[in-house]
């Protein structure tokens, strides 16, 4: 069945999205001043999930969590590095894209996230090249066939070898009935700005383009003969290099592992706890503020490395999130509680601001923005509780914009001397942690009127109490002790509520204003992919990827929707 | 089963769009000077098909063909008219929305297309509104459910009766599993810009928002206790009427029945033909230019009314296009064929430039670009074939820009003395006919480069032979006539392929470049509509769509995709 579900690997009982260079088995980094270079070689036998091996460089999810861990160390660990040169390391072949096999075995809900994790980790390769200057050279120097050619299409300069054979294809829709779906059409049609019938003869061609037409048509950038094509790259890493503006000379700091203690019931991290309370189907994630002051200065940060409280925190929170989406399927809604000392919350955030040129604070905010869009896009119902002892300021704010609904709590609780619950505006919540669709979640929330977002910029900085909160439109709605058994009564309807509609329901509620290439990636794209997914042309008995390799033909219902 | 069609009621055959005010059964249109007035009062027994009844004001496919006659005689028969009263003719109900059980009972491909057709017709209320004018003010009397309220929002002023009872909602979500799929969800948060979490609640809440707290959240204008309605609505119809740009005294143009002959293999009209190769799974789409030169002056244009070539050859191409739509689902492409002489086409062209303030000008050219616009939604793969004795200049280029793919003949045809084929490009193309996404379709065609967007603005009203055409990049291919035959092996490959693939590749190709709330509408929200639509939870056995009224509750799969 389409729908049945692979076993892990090596009696793995969930997906791990933790790991490091010297345990990749699928590709290599190297560094070698300004220049790093990634190459994927991929293990056929280091796949994922039993029953398929990945040949020809195609991907699973294990694959792509590696390349999204090597360009999260090369933003965090090698400042200093200002090109990577993504390469391949089989002869003939860049990269074959997505496993087939994984894909027809898969299940709905795997295949959907797999899609989505690769698209944030190439739209994360972008981010490295706009926010951080950290620029991508792609060298295909074969087959670079359906997500083979859409990684590449994520770089800044794409290189096709001129041997008369190397290619770039969409094959996806003749060879398997389902779209590109890493963002391929997307980028053809509003990145590369491919005409739009060059586009539908490449999306139709099963073997792809090459030579000069690939650049024509702008597919690629270049292409170059082999017997110039380490010079030319050595140029190209020379030209690209000079417009990077990472620090020279700057000093990385080690993103040491997490600390994490799984249970049955979740997971403790040093500042993130998630609470699986299975029998309501919610995850309650609670963040949970810094212990003491903001560093002196940047220096002191650096020394702290990996435990500086804001990138300490933000990497739990991806991971906490990335594993409630593909390893609990059922979990209908995530809470987001919050512990801690708003006032503290506003100290780092201050120390952030005066110190957001720094090449780490801009990657702290990078990863924040990244992390919060990953929020964004978990289609499960976001809900943030304001209570009593929370600190839900500055950045942690964000996620009290991220939620469907918000519920503050008025006042202190009954037999508990908490202190009252607060919120608290600062500056990052004003643009340093833009949506996909590019405008802050402040923005995005007042699209109506723009006099209610200077209303709240002229609060920044004040703890706000829930009445306050509500008055400016901050949360959905502030409640007494006496009425807080609402959020009791509104969970469980909404884990009564249709898993489908609620996901379309979300993913159109929280995008309102303008789309972006990326916005479109996950709407347009996606949305048209998951559709797809879901029909018997593709995933069938007789479908195009059940039957792929078989020698069988698909059968298709020929029906025009 | 889900997929079961319905039959279609007193034994007919194939869904009509053609209908007249005499004809209506489910509105009534009364005209009293600069304001019309247009009551909704479904006939129970009036369906489309078998098997269900129209209660409470619901709506099939039958009743929104009316909607969307009524508001093309408004523009074209009553010029005088500036606003429009959207109102309802049953007591304490405007309208439940879609029917239900025809939703429960309907094919896939009838429910995806009964919601394209739907949303064309609010955008076309919208575009009265922007283009002509035509001002829409709704009265809401008690119920608006669902697609009833979504109705409303295509309006540019909702007025909501407070009597304690009437409400607006937009239930689908809590009680059917789908969702608003009628443009709802993205007029909430972009056009009338409601708060995201305001909209959560408000599309979670089966029993929907009334009174004060709708105006507070922005879902309607107004609201008005029932004694001051009619006295209220009087000064809003003054308001509107004031703002409207649309001539006074003007007079109409009677809409004619459209000539058209039907057979098995297609349809004759007077300037269009289809023809159906159904082994081929082809329709062949031909327009006829104009027998001779344009009008001398708007009079004569006045007088010639409905049979003034251009309007006539819109509306007959726009009913060829919704009767292949819902009718011809084995149908694989629509391959746009012309015959005439360009210089003709360009001639009416100029006429229709130098008349575009004229009212009936400005109506004409909105009905092509809303059928444009149809064409470019109409989910079949398009083709242009420019061959000897073909008329693509002008408004008819667009064909050939709307077409996924063009090939254009070199020369003449052995044994043929036809003239060969010439395109010819007119003003019209740079701006008359925007598509969903704001843009021209040379600008959407040419957004790598501006400066192919001139180079082809400089070539206006000549006749451009295939090797110019396709040097500027206006037309794909341009085939000599020995490899011709590459069409026939193209349109073979492509009626090969996937049909939803095939769906899903053009939705994404054809609209590169900026969304707009139109696009966002038929990208975002119906694409995840359209998922949804193939759920288990919405349509399975279980599924709440088909368990609706039967008592039982559905059965939802928890897992969240």
């Amino acid at each position: 069945m389409a729908d049945a579900e692979r076993k892990l690997t090596n009696s793995a009982t969930r997906i791990d999205f933790q790991t490091d260079p010297s345990r990749y088995r699928h590709w290599k980094l190297e560094t070698d001043g300004e220049v790093a270079t990634l190459v994927m070689d991929v293990d056929e036998k280091g796949a994922l999930f039993e029953g398929y091996d990945l040949k020809l460089n195609s991907y699973d999810l294990g694959v792509d969590i590696e390349l999204a861990d090597a360009m999260e160390r090369l933003r965090f660990e090698h400042p200093q590095v200002r090109v990577v040169l993504l390469r391949s390391g089989k002869a003939r072949v860049f990269c074959a894209g997505a496993n087939i096999r994984m894909l027809a075995g898969a299940s709905h809900a795997h295949k959907v996230n797999f899609c989505k994790f690769t698209n944030e980790t190439r739209n994360g390769i972008e981010d490295a090249s706009q926010t951080s200057g950290l620029k991508t050279i792609c060298v295909i120097n074969g087959t670079a066939a359906g997500g083979g050619y859409e990684l590449a299409l994520a770089a800044d300069h794409i290189m096709l070898v001129d041997d008369g054979s190397a290619a770039v294809s969409l094959p996806e829709l003749p060879l398997l009935a389902v779209l590109p779906g890493t963002g391929g059409l997307t980028r053809v049609t509003d990145k590369r700005k491919v005409r739009r019938d060059h586009a539908d003869v490449f999306c139709t061609t099963e073997e792809g383009i090459k030579g000069k037409r690939a650049v024509d048509w702008r597919l690629v950038d270049e292409v170059v003969p082999n017997s110039k094509l380490e010079e030319t790259i050595g140029r190209r890493v020379q030209e690209f290099a000079a417009r990077s503006g990472r620090p020279a000379g700057g000093h990385g700091i080690k993103l040491d592992p997490l600390k994490r203690v799984r249970s049955d019931q979740g997971a403790a991290y040093s500042s993130v706890s998630v609470e699986l309370v299975r029998a309501e189907r919610l995850a309650v994630v609670t963040l949970r503020g810094p212990d003491g002051p903001a560093p002196q200065s940047a220096d002191r940060m650096i020394e702290q490395g990996a435990a500086f409280w804001p990138l300490r925190l933000a990497r739990e929170l991806d991971d906490a999130i990335l594993d409630i989406r593909v390893n609990e399927f059922d979990t209908a809604a995530i809470v987001f509680k919050s512990s801690g000392d708003p006032e503290h919350v506003l100290a780092y955030d201050a120390f952030l601001e005066a110190n957001k040129d720094h090449w780490l604070v801009r990657e702290i905010r990078a990863l924040w923005k990244r992390t919060l869009k990953r929020i964004d896009l978990t289609s499960r119902s976001l809900v943030a509780l304001v209570e009593p002892g929370s600190c839900f300021a500055g950045t942690l704010a964000e996620l009290v914009l991220a939620a469907d609904r918000s519920y503050m709590l008025i006042g202190a609780r009954e037999g508990n001397n908490a202190r009252a619950a607060a919120i608290a505006l600062a500056e990052a919540n004003f643009g340093a942690y833009p949506m996909s669709n590019g405008l802050s979640r402040l923005a995005s929330r007042f699209l109506a009127d723009p006099a209610d977002l200077a209303k709240a910029e002229a609060e920044r900085g004040k703890l706000l109490d829930a009445e306050a909160a509500e008055r400016l439109g901050l949360v959905t709605f502030a409640l007494d002790d006496i009425d807080w058994d609402e959020v009791r009564v509104f969970l469980e309807e909404r884990a009564s509520f249709s898993a489908d509609g609620l996901t379309g329901l979300e993913a159109n509620l929280r995008f309102g204003g303008p789309e972006t290439m990326e916005s479109k990636i996950f709407a347009r794209l996606t949305a048209w992919q998951n559709w797809i997914f879901q029909r018997p042309n593709a995933v069938g008995e007789e479908g195009a990827l059940r039957r792929y390799g078989t020698g069988q033909k698909p059968k298709f219902d020929t029906k025009r929707v």
